[in-house]
């Protein structure tokens, strides 16, 4: 099995977090979503003890809640004492609106508008992550006139390239996000943050991408930084207090690839950083990382039902469940890899070569290709694992298909998080 | 201009079917979609006309409503007295909740679940579009039980290449949808489905492609229909009545593009395929046409307001807006070609090349690669044009971004057609 928190019952059925599956299909339906609420506790509490051992105390990891928004998400990160990473004022409203305190949300995004900025500011947003001179100067002028200050990071591009996908790669120096050392842009961006008046720089943010399973762009991005911070201080006297890592962490989607034990890698990262701060001279400030899907994918599926089966003699086979690209747009934006198991027949040998597709009026609505599979009919439940980041956060009604249920599996037990979507629900905003 | 519905006022300012676009994007915030209600009406009348006088009563057009599905533009289909196609439920429901006969429905999709069939035929949708087997199986099944009968066509795959996005080509062999020719399968389908007593079979459909600028993938694709038609009658002694040659015509969305002549083209092609069926002694069935796109899609544009403004010395020039791929996931999906232009300075010189991108924490968030504009500042107004097909349809809430309000303009005068998404909206699925 891909992950410990799967396995098969008496009944050939996969369990999920304790849970027969099929169960909890016939249950809610589906499309479904399972949540494993331990299993997320769990890699938050290996990622924040992990984070103060190795690197002290104010060093503490973010959610990038982005990867999976919704209220219960937010009350668990304030149960377990994280900080969020918030790219909206969506997502601000909605961790606020679960009673998650916002001094410990952190605003990203490349382009806040100025109501974004003022409802961040009202609503007490702990730091602000700067990404450019634009948002730099509309927040110094808004806080001029309401007569505040505001804590903020400045997002900073390292330039470093981590070999992963273009769509998600995000540190190089040619990025919408953040303002590049290599330039002078970044040098720029910080001089000007520190003759304002309004504004508190407490250090710098840096993100180098997603699904990474090596600690080298980690490390490489850590030592330009803090080169970066070395020549700030020794040429404006500031010190920052706070380095920002960003997130990107892989996730095993499908066998081959590792699963990472992220308490090992952050104590390699931290022994590496630990010596280049010494080497370059500079004080170790506090490190915050900020895991999004490596906090919430494995503990993750989506259930279908399977409807029509399909070969096409000489060419090869489909399976279409009733759901998809609505539910999931990796594979149509990515061809996203995911591994995909019958979960009701979890025991049979899979013999059967198929894609499997969705029910949308599109060609590109595929889930997988090359999928083998016990030979399923129309009736039987299918499991896409590690579907818990980038899958509800990024749901359509293309097609005018609803957005699925989730449900919270806890060691067997399930709770609603979400309800199904009704069609009610999705003609509500039409005249 | 891209399209006639576009012009330039004396302040400036882009207009769009007799309206000033800032004065609309102040009146209703940004990001926002306006759609020219006229500009669909008179598209749909060309099809419903030249389809009528080129094939004869019993000939008209379905429009494909995936692409643009809300209550409003059901309520403008009826009025204008075509049929529609629905792909789901939530198509189905939105239609009858505008007060749409679903006598004139067809429903499409490679995967009708058994809630969906009893949905349809409990409510009297017309035609199903039966895709495979395991449907029409299902669809007799429930038939029975019901004591009913329905009318349906069958799903066939002519297999034709129209040489177009392998996400949007359809009509190949090798296609999650319907039954081909040359494996036999399709002479399989019509078999049963002739053999099934509460299944009345009507005809056939085929659908070749999107973005489509000739007529061959049409006349192709009808050739090999007749030929089946033919062999069919020969063969089993039934005779279709209708042919149903799907969707697929092009539409201009970026200079280089035709802007096709649809009555034109719909006269050419019927030409060819009365020639066609004389040749192969097949009498001429009803043709539909399913137009989607070239219905709506030249009918509607997105304006933006211009946030960050970035140049990143020795590469290039980023402009964010306030939206991108969660109200437009077409570049991210199949980068897709799209028009911009600065629309509160629209007769500025165009001088200053950039990247349009949106608000998305996600590097794949663009709306459009080297564009050319005014240089746009804080505030200015942006329109990507030709945004009414498979925008709003594809909408999500990724970033927790709520979805714009889209307005209606008739000749000059603007109506709220789909209120702007809240936050309280956004999370009100969730426990």
């Amino acid at each position: 099995m891909l992950h410990e928190n799967l396995g098969v019952n008496e009944k050939g059925h996969l369990t999920f977090a304790g849970a027969d599956v099929v169960t909890l299909a016939e249950k809610y339906g589906t499309p479904l979503m399972l949540l494993d609420e331990m299993r997320i506790r769990k890699t938050i509490r290996t990622y924040k003890q992990a984070l103060e051992e190795n690197f002290g105390a104010g060093s503490y990891p973010l959610f990038a809640s982005k990867a999976l928004c919704f209220k219960g998400i937010y009350r668990l990160a304030a149960e377990e004492g994280i900080g969020i990473d918030t790219v909206s004022v969506g997502e601000i409203y909605t961790a606020k609106a679960a009673g998650f305190d916002l001094k410990k949300a952190y605003f990203h995004g490349n382009n806040k508008t100025d109501a974004d900025i003022r409802y961040a500011v009202e609503n007490g947003v702990g730091t602000f992550v700067v990404d450019n001179e634009d948002e730099l100067r509309a927040l110094e002028s808004y806080l001029a006139a309401a007569g505040k200050k505001q804590d903020i990071l400045l997002r900073i591009t390292p330039g470093i390239d981590p070999h992963t996908h273009k769509a998600i790669v995000t540190g190089s120096v040619d990025s919408k996000f953040g303002s590049a050392i290599e330039t002078g842009q970044a040098e720029g961006i910080t001089r000007l943050a520190l003759s304002l008046p309004h504004i508190v720089l407490k250090g710098f943010h840096c993100h180098v991408g997603s699904q990474i399973f090596d600690i080298d762009p980690f490390t490489e991005a850590a030592d330009i930084m803090l080169r970066f911070i070395a020549y700030i201080a020794a040429n404006t006297g500031y010190t920052a207090e706070v380095l920002n890592l960003g997130g990107g962490l892989g996730v095993k989607y499908v066998e081959g690839q590792p699963v990472l034990d992220y308490a090992a890698v952050i104590r390699e990262m931290a022994a590496v950083i630990k010596l280049r701060a010494a080497e370059i001279g500079c004080a170790l400030p506090h490190i915050l990382l900020e895991p999004g899907r490596s906090l919430v994918a494995d503990a993750g599926i989506t259930l279908y039902t399977v409807g029509s089966v399909k070969t096409i003699t000489g060419y090869k086979s489909y399976v279409s469940v009733d759901g998809g690209m609505p539910d999931n747009p990796r594979y149509a934006l990515y061809e996203a890899p995911y591994t995909v198991l019958l979960a009701s027949k979890a025991d049979a040998p899979s013999d059967f070569k198929c894609s499997v597709v969705g029910r949308c009026c599109e060609s590109g609505d595929i889930l997988q290709e090359n999928v083998t599979l016990p030979k399923p009919v129309r009736g039987d439940i299918l499991a896409v694992l590690c579907t818990g980041a980038y899958n509800y956060a990024m749901a359509s009604n293309y097609n005018r298909i609803p957005r699925p249920a989730v449900v919270w599996v806890n060691e067997g037990a399930d709770t609603l998080a979400i309800r199904r979507e009704t069609y009610e629900d999705m003609t509500r905003l039409e005249v």
